[in-house]
């Protein structure tokens, strides 16, 4: 955010892009709109969001699911965000498969014993103690992979060298994890001792990405482990100058049950309206590499800083904002089912549910999942953002991770779209670090969650179907 | 290299930095400049230097002094330069200290038991089995570190947190390195079970850089380590928030003699000047941790593309071009000092020496250390220069790490001076990997060197002391 507030709160009326909208904005009230323009202001210097980031990838640091650290990760938003006056603060334990990584180690014996920087895929399988050597098999694509006898393959090594490409809106990604998931058990099937993907990243460092290979976080097919693209353009070269020979050894770290669990508060709405639910999530674990801080610290910042600034509006909302920290979202989004199944009997209750899980990039689009009746009102929300540089919009959204299960029962959803041209750079690495966020775009995030969120509260709006009363 | 051959050539003779020189260029013969015409044509198409360091890195890999690595890169050097039609190819061997690392690991106990990203420094000593643990104490710079009680630090861990600046000319370097030289020894002297320092670099990425910590190969005082800036970063977050206690463990091995040794090949001169020599020096070791292609494969591939197109050249130059990969540099500038020891007697032939050792960025300056009386010879080998986009000149080089100790005997030096921007991002980590050479940036240097070298060998001018017969 370069603009200056002033400036940009002077456009809010009057900005091109909304006025560009095919859908009439529906119109908000003077107090309403006041809010925005407050909040927005406020937004765009947080420092209660950026902390909250700050103090959990500093104090606690990584927090694999299912972890001791996972649950201090907990303990601490407890007490952080009673601390910020959040009401109805709690856990809402679940257990889920307990996978951690031990030793992981490749060297390159064809070429000197060259090391290798590796890391394990999350449900691998181990090797045998002391590990598994086997000659190289390259393939450049899952379908080349997916098409290749195993007789070529059995007793061997498959290393997939399948690139990611760099998109903003982080597209890339749906295409490149693939082969993280289905190269192990694939490779397994045809009788390869390992398989060994180039990273799901977009980046050239010398660090793997690591990532699930299985589902619900139980242990997978197959041992998988990722390189980082240095390793990765090392073992082709070498490839190209003959057999190659790979000593590979992974541990790992299973129980059947840890726990896990959500973390919810609350800023109560009042009136008639005080029961429906304003979803705004974020996820607590992370990857144990880095100390998750764009991946997703920086989202549970931007929700928390942004309903903070919401509880600091006098008088109280009309809705409830609901916090949501999921747990276990990496090992296969269990803290977004557990919570749909312990929410069950109130979704009808959920005005809308938004997740910021995709770093601390700029938003740079907004998206909705709203009923076909509801466009006038994502028009509004659309048109309130825009003095924030928020641009292009379309009502395809489906949610996130963690709140996906919720827009399949009918929630409606809100999905601002982050910049992620270099979030794949990072994306569950050792350099997943709190250096790495942005203020100014981490801030632009704050503001406009928290003016989504404050017009759906004040509206009363129905975005499931369209036009309802919109006072209580 | 963004400017076009041809547009770069035509302007050889009428670059306006070269009349810019407050010297007259010495006058280039006809055959001399034709050739400048055609070595910087032929430079910046070079795949022969490229193809060096991407064999050298992908084969060998990592070479640490005295290790079996760097000596299958000696053989591997001596067959490679053979093979391209050198001379005289052979390796000079001499003994080293050995010093590597073992384990290496720091946890923060007081923050869950946090891993950071650590390195021990070359020469540190070990901890005592089983590691270290004490609180840190943080010092923002050595002169801070100095000046402090001992009270202050016994039985403690020093946490040396001093930045370095990034330059284009490396100088940050010079600065910033005195922390690594002396935090363990002083801490050491003052009780402290260890140093951390935030490692010498520029970067922001999860790579601790290593370095020498003690002089000649030999293992220091002390036990020292690097950490990556976002650890450094962690630990003064968490110095801020109350005491943090730290466990370290280091480990290493180290024999009193490893073998090392140059590796030397020649382009033979003819006639009354075949007994002089240029010298084009880089170093053949790397660290451990990367595969050592901008410190320094890139420098190995740079001269021996550079005098590979000089051998091209038709017939014989005048005198002798003579390539040093030198040994041991990492550890303490000793194959620098083997040969100078080696050739003592014929040092006096030396016509000068050049030694590429600062990555693969642009040269952007000349830098010469000539003999007074020989200022018009560098200004036009600085006005061939120009169309390589080479423009500010001094005359106060007094060479690079493995030559300098040349330059003290009254050896003449060449220093093209490169763009070391961001050098120090990569220097020193698992990060120096091939893919981080820019083509266009690398050619640019073979060229530059093909250049300078070729007009000293062909015109047969003394850049000791002044002018002398050009002609033999």
């Amino acid at each position: 955010m370069k603009t200056s507030i002033a400036a940009a709160l002077a456009s809010v009326l009057l900005s091109p892009l909304a006025l560009a909208q095919p859908v009439e904005p529906a119109p908000l009230e003077r107090d309403v709109a006041k809010g925005v323009t407050k909040l927005m202001a406020a937004g765009l210097q947080d420092n209660i969001g950026l902390q909250f980031v700050e103090d959990l990838t500093t104090e606690i640091g990584p927090r694999l699911a299912g972890s001791d650290a996972e649950a201090r990760a907990r303990d601490w938003a407890v007490a952080e965000l009673r601390g910020l006056g959040f009401s109805n603060v709690a856990i809402e334990a679940f257990d889920i498969p307990f996978w951690s990584r031990g030793v992981e180690r490749a060297e390159i014996l064809s070429a000197g014993g060259q090391q290798m920087t590796i890391t394990a895929l999350g449900g691998s399988q181990p090797t045998p103690e002391g590990g598994v050597t086997g000659e190289l098999v390259r393939y450049a694509s899952m379908a080349e992979l997916r098409a290749a006898d195993a007789s070529d393959i059995e007793g061997k090594i498959v290393f997939l060298d399948e690139s990611m490409t760099r998109t903003q809106d982080g597209s890339g990604y749906g295409v490149a994890v693939r082969k993280r998931r289905n190269c192990a058990p694939v490779a397994a099937e045809k009788g390869a001792l390992a398989c060994m993907i180039r990273s799901v990243g977009t980046d050239h460092h010398r660090f793997a990405h690591t990532g699930m290979m299985s589902r619900d976080g139980a242990v997978g097919t197959g041992t998988g482990v990722a390189i980082s693209p240095p390793d990765a353009d090392q073992l082709t070269r070498l490839i190209e100058r003959g057999a190659v020979t790979v000593k590979l050894e992974v541990g790992i770290e299973t129980r059947p049950a840890a726990p896990s669990g959500n973390v919810i508060a609350e800023v109560p709405g009042r009136g008639a309206l005080a029961d429906e639910i304003i979803l705004l999530g974020c996820h607590l674990d992370s990857w144990d590499l880095g100390t998750g801080a764009i991946d997703d610290g920086a989202g549970c910042g931007i929700v928390v800083g942004a309903a903070k600034l919401i509880a600091n509006m006098p008088g109280r909302t009309k809705r409830t904002i609901r916090v949501v920290l999921y747990g276990s979202e990496e090992v296969g989004l269990l803290g977004g089912a557990a919570y749909a199944e312990q929410h069950a009997d109130e979704l009808a209750k959920h005005v809308f549910a938004s997740e910021s899980d995709f770093g601390a990039g700029k938003i740079w689009r907004f998206q909705t999942g709203f009923g076909d009746g509801a466009l006038s009102y994502a028009a509004a929300m659309h048109r309130a953002l825009a003095p924030l540089g928020i641009g292009p919009y379309n009502n395809s959204a489906r949610g996130g991770p963690d709140i996906g299960v919720l827009s399949a029962t009918g929630v409606p959803v809100v999905s601002p779209g982050q910049d992620g041209t270099d979030y794949f750079d990072l994306h569950h690495t050792p350099d997943d670090t709190f250096d790495k966020i942005e203020p100014d775009a981490f801030r632009q995030n704050v503001a406009a969650y928290a003016v989504f969120a404050w017009i759906a509260s004040e509206t009363g709006w129905d975005f499931r179907t369209g036009p309802v009363a919109a006072d209580e």
